[in-house]
């Protein structure tokens, strides 16, 4: 059959799609909204994959929330699903082999087989969106640490504890890099509560000079943590993907972490594996890996 | 003959002992000065590596400075060595295979290979010393990146440029969590600029409120940038070595960090390779490699 069923598990959506070996989604890609619990999204996965379970290989799950070492099972509750997630037995929805990985893994893994780190066997992928998701690729393999979860974009970018987290401590590179990142460094700026991310970039296009300076803020510190990234990594390249990240200046950013890290220079570059990333990647991780 | 000889070359000093294929030391560790030229060191090397090698099966240099993903050569240069010092063409010092590790990354293998993190697959090794040092095992690979130079603790601990880090830029992990860290950190605290490393541990110890401060806020320091990189690696432990690793707790770092991460619990361990970790773990990952 060579083909195999991709779905992607999000906060908001669940999408899917038959995707090829090659990575190739080979019909429409399909999306419904993210059931409310636990046993919702556990009925909706094992209606949608009893419909093609059939005529595939083997599923692959790309989901919000950190999967373990074995690729069968969520360890980590994530705030965007529904409690319990975590616990569904995901080997029990389908007749066929059930591989799951994080999404951001997953889509770092299809910029690495077929987008925008092709053959860099060395990267470290950010998606930009609301918060910071993060994929590192170190010698060919995925990072994926004692338990699975590594890839964590906590790291801290002041000792001041000035700005929360979503992950309930201070100031990490999510609470600065992401859209809400954006948006906080806004609200200082402007000294406006209500300001949005989509009223910064909106106000930033028709030349207004606090919004101007609230992006320049923003991709200032995607710079300072793309820096302590390369220094800890060596990598060949860093891929920015992600609602955001089309507000970022990759050339920019390139020039002036290599102008100050102490390793050899590395390269800046937008996402090429498309929306569909995360099950695209799903998919050739588990092509690999079962 | 399953011994080789190990040789540690610092920036004060070249150390130098036969070690078995377990790790052990067979005989005394001999120790020299660090001549002040390229080519005094060279003649050095050579010098006490003819009196060896027809009883060795490898030579294997713990150096300052990173090494290449081949483990021949040096390719940055190290404010601690003399200019020209990466140029040295290692393998044309024996007749015998020489292989080159950072003395860092040699000391993480060393303590995973019979130290601290034995059997631990997933570590990070911070040496605390005039500087901080760093070598990272993932997945019982020494984490080296696309030249070799992955694992330097240049990431920032604020994004105000607030103090200035032996890498030209501001505010490194390295700028706090180092002996120089404490230093300035005590100066801040106390106003003196004369303030030495050892001045502040010595007043701590007689119970001087501004030096157990400095302390204080040194150790809580290392832990925040643990704190990143945990949540990034996902790792079995920290291991913590150098000169300074004495005055920190590490039971109260890892109970704090633990508490903060968003990964799965951490340990956080003395190291226990021993003072010659560095030339003895090269003989070890030499063991692998070669």
């Amino acid at each position: 059959m060579n083909s195999a069923l991709g779905i992607d598990i999000g906060g908001t959506k669940i999408s899917y799609a038959i995707i090829d070996n090659n990575g190739q989604i080979k019909n429409d890609v399909n999306k419904i909204p993210t059931p409310k619990t636990k046993d919702e999204i556990y009925n909706t996965l094992k209606s949608i994959i009893s419909k093609f379970e059939d005529n595939i290989d083997f599923v692959a799950i790309a989901t919000a929330g950190a999967v373990n070492n074995e690729n069968t099972g969520v360890i980590g509750s994530t705030a965007n699903l529904p409690q319990g997630y975590k616990d569904i037995d995901f080997s029990t929805l389908s007749k066929k082999i059930v591989f799951i990985e994080n999404d951001a893994n997953a889509a770092a893994w299809a910029e690495y087989k077929i987008g925008a780190s092709k053959d860099m066997k060395n990267s470290v992928m950010l998606t930009l969106g609301t918060g910071v998701g993060g994929g590192i690729i170190v010698n060919g393999k995925l990072l994926k640490g004692k338990s699975g979860a590594a890839g964590e974009m906590h790291f801290i970018m002041s000792r001041n504890k000035t700005r929360c987290c979503t992950c309930g401590s201070y100031d990490c590179f999510e609470a600065y890099a992401s859209g809400n990142g954006l948006k906080k460094t806004a609200e200082i700026i402007t000294n406006d509560p209500d300001i949005t991310t989509y009223d910064v970039i909106k106000q930033a296009e028709n030349n207004d000079e606090n919004s101007k300076k609230a992006l320049k803020i923003w991709q200032d510190d995607i710079t300072l943590g793309i820096i302590g990234l390369a220094n800890i990594f060596d990598p060949d390249c860093f891929v920015l993907s992600g609602s955001m990240e089309k507000f970022v200046d990759v050339e920019e950013i390139e020039k002036k972490v290599n102008s100050l890290i102490v390793t050899t220079p590395i390269k800046v570059l937008h996402a090429k594996a498309g929306n569909y990333s995360g099950m695209i990647g799903a998919v050739l991780l588990a092509n690999e890996l079962i």
